[in-house]
């Protein structure tokens, strides 16, 4: 019997699933193993492989086996259904950016980066400007067209291949609530601290000790190692999808804890890939939903779990068996006290659980002005500055600490900010409902057994793919709607217990 | 203006390049980082990638340009019209078998290895006859549509992958003329070693010196880490093309040289594409001339000049310097006995400068008559015995180190014995001719300076892509046609000096 269009479908999406598995290989290659010169080789890999992935979304033949595929849908499962719905929007949002569109701004992208690199070094913000000019222009007139095509604003077309079905409108209800609580919050949790100051933790922890450590948490948590590797590389990311993923943090000699904080992120990711539903995995409704939830299980693991006072007991013997350390510093309640120290800090990868969410929604109004043209690229500088004055307490002395911190902006990625604020805060709403749902969770995590808490959240949101939307899942997981309130309970109850 | 038919076809071709390039990384990493259990993930990434290589070179587009390109080559520059010939001649290699036919060997190529590598600890060759079978069945086919599509007998057609231009007629005349003399040579060689023993090695070689040693010889040779590696696999092999080279060997922390000729063959592969017409790297004209040239360059360094005396000499103080050895049987004198040490061994992979051919003659009989079906694969147990004890002196007692030591048949890679061997004849005469044109070749070596070795080689070799035919190449660079007599002068008067 001949292939039905829905199948034949199929069997086109498995074709680029290959290719961007081929193509997350040489990601990880790129970022951990290649030689160092060996850059524009790469470059035209990637290339040539993401241009075929392009073309065979907005081929002919796919656009008619979907109208096909639709018009028969009737004899569909529903994940087949669902399944049919990604394809779909898939092609959509390829079909809505022109290739000569995204070559440009592969070009403008690359060009902005470097001036960006320099310019932290030289701290001029002229010379950077107009190459984050173009980079602005170009992504502005991509989300326009994205959003004539998906019938969305311009930024809600962007913010959509972030966190599908999240809006600027949804956005702003859950940032004010956030927004109206957190600068108080973060004073009075710094207060609460000065009045129980952790002692200092000294010594050098070498990097292959601090490896073992973080595979041991790892393994803990399930990571395939047999399916897996964890290396060193400068920026912590993950690749690959379940069958071959890869995880790569980057540690600091003297920190005992940046390395694994930094490999527990990625696990996160790593075990949302791990448990998305086998069946589906190379079909768009078996991968991920999107960027927020993929950070609100990063988040969970880095912020929420690693921060924990369980998760410092069960630490304690590990720092003890792989870096030989003991004394009173080394005990769990000083672990713990490094672990959640808030400081008022300018560094958007160095901040702490507490003050993470306002590096985030400072970018997500920067960045929205940036786009609509409210924001000359000229007066960026001047417009973090009063940001970070405001949101983070702490004004920038140079722009390597201010608006030239982040790569983001610089390479197009608009929309990702606010797409990670949602993630804590889904991270912190998941929490609150697996501590409720789990009555032993604490001391599971003080035996290091990581089963229960990794099997809920493979049930509740990793198993479902892409079947529905954000909202969808976060309501159907946690019985209620996606909101502010869950995180700033469990931030308030955390920051201001008495010690 | 548009782009001519020739303009168009070589941006066809610049994609196919980037595709294979993607390739050789991706086949790298499975070779060496890849997580254990990968493997399927892996495989469909590859056969994803090679199926778009192959529907390029069988699209209808890239077959109308060739013809338009042909038809309108008067105005095509000299390296162009070898370009197109190249062109032409992977589009025929790929029209010949179709898909169904790769796709089925791939797959009993796949169960043959499996089985074979069960057979070697089992030792029952039985188990492994009926996969050998069906893959000598499927190359037997395949062979044949090949060589109706290029007009060659079927055998020539498989050389023709490996050797374009050398055919079987020529390769009997060859091996006839080393046959004739080779057994005699190495029982005399033989026979005066035992006269001159050499004084055994001992001690333990950490892998990570022998590394450091590898790695200061290969950039005494040239080879460019800042846009290549070296590393340690199972099997030694070179993958990637100039601008990202991938170099493995395999050491044996009791073996000081092992690790060190491993990288040295590979490093003579890499050092040929290093060596390719820059400005058509990316063309089929400038990609090497085939197996027999590549083998020529591996073997020219691994068997000819690190076998050298010259090169003992140079290597004495990296093996004190890298080993921390010292003493009389460290000497440049013994370690060039211990290199040119000839055995009648029966593994190839093991074999000595003089005896290496043999393993590859005895292997180009064999594969002939199992394809022709003159030799039942039933039978080959029985027929690999005799003709090792022919060619070789001596007889396996067990499969392993018998019929079942390589891996090429089982998957389907009929053809590349006989290469290697054209490959070891053609390094003797380059060798020769490089001696006679350097004078100084000898103190250039001792003192670690081969620039003038392999710039000669670039020159005469590498420049050279795939403009001319292998014989063609050969007389060019040596002056003489390609034949067996310099190796034969080379080889008596290096093994039967008296010493």
């Amino acid at each position: 019997m001949a292939a039905s269009p829905y199948q034949q479908l199929e069997e086109e999406f498995r074709r680029l699933h290959a290719f961007r598995g081929a193509l997350a290989v040489l990601r990880w290659d790129a970022a951990v193993m290649m030689p160092r010169a060996s850059a524009d080789v790469r470059g035209e890999q990637l290339a040539a492989i993401e241009m075929e992935c392009h073309a065979i979304l907005v081929s002919p033949k796919v656009s008619r086996l979907i109208d096909r595929a639709t018009a028969n849908a009737q004899g569909l499962e529903h994940w087949q259904v669902a399944n049919l719905r990604e394809m779909r929007r898939q092609r959509d949002h390829a079909l809505a950016t022109p290739n000569t569109l995204v070559s440009r701004l592969a070009k403008a992208s690359a060009r902005a980066e470097l001036q960006l690199r320099e310019a932290r070094r030289t701290n001029r913000y002229e010379d950077f400007a107009p190459h984050l000019e173009e980079v602005v222009h170009l992504t502005h007139d991509r989300a326009a067209l994205l959003g004539q095509h998906l019938n969305l604003s311009p930024y809600d077309a962007l913010l959509d291949e972030f966190s599908p079905g999240v809006s600027t409108t949804d956005i702003d209800v859950l940032f004010k609530a956030l927004a109206r609580r957190l600068p108080a919050l973060v004073r009075e949790a710094i207060e609460l601290q000065i009045a129980t100051p952790a002692v200092p933790l000294q010594g050098k922890f070498p990097l292959a000790k601090q490896r073992a450590l973080s595979m041991e948490v790892m393994k803990a948590l399930g990571f395939p190692f047999e399916r897996g590797r964890l290396d060193e590389s400068e920026h912590g990311c993950t690749e690959g999808m379940a069958g071959d993923i890869r995880v790569t943090t980057r540690s600091d000699i003297n920190d005992p804890f940046q390395g694994l904080l930094g490999a527990l992120h990625e696990t996160g990711h790593a075990l949302y890939d791990i448990g998305l539903p086998r069946e589906w995995h190379d079909q768009p409704v078996g991968r991920n939903r999107g960027m927020a939830l993929e950070e609100s299980q990063s988040l969970l693991m880095e912020m929420v779990l690693a921060r924990s006072r369980p998760f410092a007991t069960y630490l304690q013997p590990l720092l003890e068996k792989h870096y030989g350390v003991t004394g009173q510093e080394w005990q769990a309640e000083n672990i713990y006290r490094h672990l959640t120290r808030v400081r008022h800090g300018l560094l958007r990868i160095d901040a702490d659980e507490l003050t993470y969410p306002a590096h985030l929604l400072m970018r997500y109004e920067l960045e929205k002005r940036l786009l609509s043209g409210e924001l000359p690229v000229a007066d960026l500088p001047e417009a973090w500055a009063s940001a970070a004055e405001m949101r983070l307490g702490i004004v920038p002395q140079n722009l390597a600490e201010g608006c030239l911190q982040d790569l983001d902006w610089a390479v197009g990625r608009f929309g990702y900010f606010p797409a990670s604020a949602v993630g804590a805060l889904i991270s912190m709403q998941l929490w609150e409902k697996v501590q409720a749902t789990r009555e032993d969770l604490d001391e599971e995590i003080i035996r290091g057994d990581f089963a229960g808490l990794v099997g809920w959240l493979a049930e509740t949101v990793h198993a479902l793919g892409a079947k529905m939307t954000v909202q969808e899942l976060v309501q159907d997981a946690t019985g209620r709607p996606l909101s502010a309130a869950p995180a700033l309970r469990y931030l308030e109850h955390k920051y201001l217990e008495p010690r």
